[in-house]
């Protein structure tokens, strides 16, 4: 992964003039915020003391320990805007003060009562794609924090056909998830688009959701079990499809952040490789239209793969086809993708209960061609950023959820809030990324132009706390599938109260007494 | 509810001869058990002083605080045949000390502190069908007990038609929901054997499970927000269909069985009232060939309402059809029930999806009447139980969940269990309950004869934990949808580890310190 930017190197490349010219017509001038060189960044020296690097070393050996500046500086923090521009900063930068990949968990284990005896905090990393300052190299209370990067755990342990159960390390990826299951006939099917290169337990930690989760789930409705180490020992949790004993812990690890303690392994759902995959493309003549046609097949259960609706203004400049952004409209309205996949017998009548909802709901059928165009460019947004970045405009995704009689309402006032902060022309988009019986997702990406001051972090910061306002004031989830992070946090007590707090400190007192796991992330 | 049985006395009926003589004919001579007068039952007096019973009448008045016999009495336990045993016993009975019946949640939170001040214990009481001794009136370390009676919290708060959500008070009971809900045109779908009389709200604390979960999800599923009140103060959570903000703390809620909190109102999803139910019975060569095929239904998504299995002892005996007990066998190998609801397009897709995974698997189709012959007897063979208990057989049930591919092995180890430690002669019968990609429950049904030491309730100890035991050594759950309460309680640590049992004590010391709520339950 990029030190400064998302994804491959090789997959870079500068802003399509089609581009730069939609951002000249829609933003005015942009102000270009200059990447600057790897080798110029000046990072905060360590703070380990020897003592501290002999007894981590002692652990997982010198191979596996590292305090140089370019292993730091791949751990110094997620993937967000203000980490991206974090990274252009010519100013000294924070980072862990070492990196350390134990092998197995036993040295985990010791590495945790290593920790806790020194007052070293503790993030855990697994493919580095936070937007919400979960990875922050945040000391807490504590002499110093390094980095527990969770690389070497990248095995399948068990795959049980008759089951559809696969066991893997925490730390495998998405694709190499897909690649050792495929070798079997089988899929995970979770693609959210940090797929590339998160882990599986990232996607556990953060409760993260993909673009198939409303055909295979949210990731947290993937996990029949979980491994994590916790400094006051190991939790093993799932020991059937479902249970009344009790309250479901795993509930508590899913979403746990690095707070409680280290995810190791996970056991997830899987399912045979698709006999077939169909997609199917559709307009609606607006955004209250297609949203209600979403909810007619969420509530209809016509199980869709996949089914995302664009608004006006992101069906405006094709940004579900990346490819065809800067060119002419290409669909009237908003834009639905569908993708249905299973036995063909299966996917085909799934299509066809859902083509018969969409179409009594309004929507007009576009074919194939624009669903498969956004399933070719579905993970290169992520790579545009960098460009429009470099271009000097600011870009940005959020997110959050409600129930359908409030979709209309949330959605207008985290628009209005993000209009009225940016202090700057922009171009605020929307779709539904993830739909439900009861309600959906809404999916923010912003772009919008300079606000004058010469620091786009401090615009964003804005912006961003105006939105977040509007969702906890308009019945809002502050994250669907971004999770808490350092971001979310001061907002959590608006999400669960103050007794939802509490109980969150208990668990973590009970686990984590010496406070030492990832003390910037989660609770308040 | 009758006192000392289940249900409503006027269902109540003495035991048909054909199951007399199936009886004698499978168990040989039995033990008849008398039921007594309940003028006749010796109750153990009420230990609340003056003081506390002046404080406890203060917060809810006069007219909802008793401590009469006859309250008493029906508060005393729930529905397990250890429960229905000791209200047999013509020595002195055990109850609670008062029933109190709060009208609102400030009732509620200040009977918390009266409670927590005096030293006083509350068990949460909802329908009272707890099989697992989850209302035992145990005070724990406290000088009294008090039932909570949520009968009062019968109403509906809100119907959000458009996000299909109805918000209840705790107290409603399952048919009242379902008439509140049906006079807008929609259902609940949630029908435990239970459902008569048991409550939305201990329908949450217990993590309930109904016999159309396959399509309308467990209950755990169907929740969609939840609110209790802790001596800690108020927890109101679930502010989205889905969220990424921190561990899923209503899950910490669900399943909670009163030792947190009361649970006051819960936010369920609902859905339109079915314009078609649509019924199949199928048959099976053996258990193993029908498991087969509900798992490629489970796994293949074809999403019937109902689907059920029985074994062939299950089946031999005609169980799945309350009322052709004792008849000739109706079905050779093994019986299973679909159903199937929704709109009619959607139902027909449906049943023809599941009717080609069935036939593939096997299985020859029965027609509708034997899976409509289920559904008029679902709720009735609790009240055989009675007769059963009184002409001296011990019947009960218990239930499990496993992965696939362990369930032969887990329904051969408790079947053994079960025959091995009842010391006398026994049908112990198996039906599959709940499907899940994964997995599967298992529920089994005992009926055993005297063990010639006449104490049923002990010979009944024996072989639930045998069973139990079993359940723990071959990777079963303790419980897939009855709950822990006293029952299950000392088996809770082999489930979720003793990390795990930490992490409940912590939210249980931070919501309730001072230790009153439902202190027999739950939590070892």
């Amino acid at each position: 992964m990029l030190w400064d930017g998302w994804g491959d190197p090789l997959e870079q490349s500068d802003l399509p003039e089609k581009i730069t010219a939609l951002l000249s017509a829609a933003l005015g001038t942009t102000d270009p915020v200059p990447r600057i060189d790897r080798d110029a960044v000046r990072l905060r020296p360590s703070r380990l003391t020897d003592e501290q690097l002999a007894a981590l070393t002692d652990v997982v050996g010198p191979d596996h320990l590292s305090t140089a500046d370019a292993d730091r500086l791949l751990r110094a923090g997620g993937k967000s805007t203000p980490d991206l521009l974090a990274r252009r900063d010519p100013g000294v930068q924070d980072a862990p003060d070492a990196v350390v990949s134990p092998g197995d968990e036993f040295e985990i284990a010791e590495l945790l009562e290593v920790c806790a005896r020194r007052s070293v905090a503790i993030v855990p990393f697994g493919g580095g794609t936070s937007v919400v300052g979960g990875l922050d190299p945040e000391p807490g209370a504590h002499s110093a924090v390094i980095s527990l990067d969770m690389r070497r755990f990248d095995w399948i342990n068990e795959l049980d056909e008759t089951s559809q159960i696969a066991e893997f390390g925490a730390g495998v990826t998405g694709p190499r998830a897909e690649v050792l299951l495929s070798q079997a006939g089988f899929s995970l099917g979770h693609f959210p688009q940090s797929f590339e290169y998160a882990t599986l337990g990232g996607f556990a930690a953060t409760r993260s959701s993909g673009q198939a989760s409303a055909g295979h789930g949210r990731f947290d409705d993937m996990v029949t079990g979980i491994r994590m180490i916790t400094p006051a020992g190991t939790l093993d949790l799932g020991r059937a499809p479902a249970s009344a004993a009790g309250p479901d812990l795993r509930e508590l690890v899913l979403g746990s952040e690095g707070v409680f303690g280290v995810i190791t392994a996970v056991r997830v759902r899987v399912h045979p490789t698709p006999e077939t995959v169909l997609h199917r493309a559709w307009a609606f003549d607006d955004f209250a239209a297609g949203a209600a046609a979403l909810r007619a097949v969420a509530q209809t259960g016509t199980s869709p793969t996949v089914i995302r609706l664009s608004d006006e203004v992101e069906t405006g400049i094709n940004l579900a086809t990346t490819d065809a952004i800067g060119d002419e409209q290409v669909t009237a309205g908003c834009l639905a993708v569908t993708t249905f996949e299973g036995p063909t017998a299966v996917a085909e009548a799934h299509a066809g209960l859902t083509a018969a909802a969409l179409t009594a709901a309004g929507g007009r059928d576009l074919g194939e061609a624009p669903a498969k165009a956004w399933r070719a460019g579905r993970f290169s947004a992520p790579y545009l950023r960098d460009g429009l970045l470099s271009a000097g405009a600011l870009v940005e995704t959020l997110e959050t959820a409600t129930v359908w009689s409030n979709v209309d309402a949330l959605k207008a006032a985290v628009t209005a809030a993000l209009t009225e902060s940016l202090g700057a022309p922009a171009l605020v988009m929307c779709h539904i990324s993830h739909i439900y019986p009861t309600g959906c997702s809404l999916y923010f990406t912003v772009v919008a132009g300079p606000d004058g001051a010469g620091d786009p972090a401090a615009q964003w910061g804005r912006a961003k706390d105006a939105a977040t306002t509007a969702i906890c004031d308009h019945g809002g989830t502050i994250t669907h599938h971004h999770a808490v992070g350092a971001d979310h946090r001061p907002w959590l007590t608006r999400e669960v109260g103050q007794v939802g707090v509490r109980m969150l400190r208990a668990v973590k007192e009970a686990l984590d007494p010496a406070g030492i796991m990832n003390p910037g992330a989660l609770i308040p």
